[in-house]
């Protein structure tokens, strides 16, 4: 029996399940969809989860699973934290997956359920102290003192948050449509957003945007356009791609602020699609946060989040065996 | 057998069909659900649109139809004018309404169908010469010149516009999640929004917006609160209905110039739900419009929409006349 951890990463899109030996070596990995219990009903998070976890061990039928890290997306709350326990203690009640615990194994004590902000950040800075910025389809900000006092910021919806790709989207469909109307100035989006849509005039654009089906992620997905734009030169992309680094800056500032990161030396991580693609953005904050919270190191993500679940796992494992938690 | 037209308004929410004598007398009305091809299928927008027109004439078994104006939000395009137009067809060809049609009904030139705009525009200027601004959970502004050229500003959709209920309910949310990470001052909007959507702490709006079930018009309901929290002299509340006003006033101004009604005396029709009930918001839209278009005349709406459909199908019927449109 090798002894090994999980690290699951949940997010809206998909869900990420990688079994590490004690080592930290990935021996397993496995893949599924969604498992926010905000966007998805507990059936579906169960099977999603279960999915994940059972693909990711699958070739090896003699682990030992000792630990279980869970970051995932909308846990932000204790109701959901203690939903996903819950549904994780029901798929490993399952006759095919019993028998893979350790015998120190214990449901109560051996699951630990946090945002997936809390395992990007760790994934980032090694730390859980540090501030992480993700920006995607959605964004968040959240950081995290020495003493484990945890501040989020933002990571409202798609509807609310102002420095996620979603907004970039946004944004870059009304600046087609301002332009069309004639309330802004002709821009290079026009044509960029067009072709992606795959439309030829932009009064169509707005049954395109009424499909039932289109997803915030589609949406979210102009982002690329933007950039392109703005790499061009195009004042509307460059706008918008502004406004957006300066609402993320401002709720990373907010976040230090209450965290009294002024004056403390601390990491901040930024991770997503956006952050990570987009170098206009990512320079602006970085450029920023060295002006102004000078006590602060910016970083990109450069591990996958899984890798920071992986690791509060594997520490968390550590404590427990320190610890002496009982058998079951 | 009673002559009479039938006036429509078709909307996002509601339908409304009314029937009126040809004195303009108003003698039966009937109302369903949403016929905007946008956001209903064919079968629904026929069911909803036989519905009203049903209802409308159900007390009249002796009327005898000459005209029908269908003013219908969603018809911009062509296409969506002609299945409007082929599903009215199809209705008066039902057995039990064929009877009810004037000898001298032609459906292709006795039924006319238009933007709801048009008709908004007619019921409040009593001519098709003017502007319309339109702020519900929607927003749009629309004009024509007296040659019947037609403009159109806005009225792209919720997620794009920028001057309607449904931005001022967004903008509203936003500010009490901005205000509760810290990003923002204290508002009144929070215990205010908190009221209206019986939450107890802001953190759990976003599951109350994430709902599946949630629709923009219960969004857009809470410009009313935005509206009581500005009267109290809320400055998150004020700057909402300022940036909403000012981007109204920014679509009528286009709108204005591309008809070059800077030149020429014309009125600008102030309806929907946001521009009937917040003074704040046509006032400063008003008084800005007296500052720099003073060739514009700015009225609120007192006439229902449905009202400008039915002089619409009105005169349109008496130019029928005079050209002795020939019999079936």
């Amino acid at each position: 029996m090798k002894s090994c951890v999980l690290g699951i990463e949940g997010g809206g899109t998909k869900t990420i399940c990688a079994v590490s030996t004690l080592d930290g070596e990935v021996i397993g990995m496995g893949q599924s969809g969604t498992t926010n219990p905000n966007l998805a009903s507990e059936t579906e998070v169960k099977d999603e989860l279960q999915k994940a976890i059972c693909e990711a061990i699958s070739n090896h039928r003699e682990l030992s699973i000792e630990f279980i890290c869970a970051g995932m997306a909308g846990t932000g709350t204790d109701a959901n934290q203690t939903l996903i326990n819950k549904l994780i203690r029901q798929i490993l009640d399952l006759s095919s997956l019993r028998s893979l615990l350790s015998s120190r194994f214990n449901p109560s004590r051996n699951i630990y359920v946090c945002p997936d902000t809390v395992i990007t950040l760790v994934a980032g800075a090694g730390v859980r102290h540090g501030i992480v910025a993700i920006s995607g389809t959605g964004s968040i900000v959240y950081g995290e003192t020495i003493h484990g006092q945890g501040v989020r910021v933002g990571g409202w919806g798609n509807l609310l948050d102002e420095g996620s790709g979603y907004e970039i989207g946004r944004l870059a469909l009304q600046a087609v449509m301002k332009s069309y109307d004639g309330r802004a100035n002709p821009t290079l989006l026009t044509q960029m957003v067009l072709d992606t849509c795959g439309l030829d005039s932009s009064d169509k654009l707005t049954y395109y945007i009424h499909r039932k089906d289109l997803s915030p992620s589609s949406i979210a997905d102009l982002a690329r356009v933007v950039n392109s734009a703005a790499i061009e030169g195009d004042i509307a992309a460059r706008n918008i791609l502004e406004k957006v680094s300066d609402e993320l800056y401002d709720s990373i500032s907010v976040a230090a602020k209450r965290l009294d990161f002024k004056n403390n030396d601390a990491t901040l991580v930024l991770s997503g699609g956006v952050l990570t693609n987009i170098e206009m953005v990512r320079d602006r904050i970085a450029s920023k946060v060295r002006a102004n919270i000078s006590a602060i190191k910016t970083i990109e993500l450069c591990r996958e989040p899984v890798k920071g679940a992986i690791q509060i796992a594997l520490e968390k494992n550590v404590d427990c065996v320190k610890q002496g938690v009982p058998r079951k």
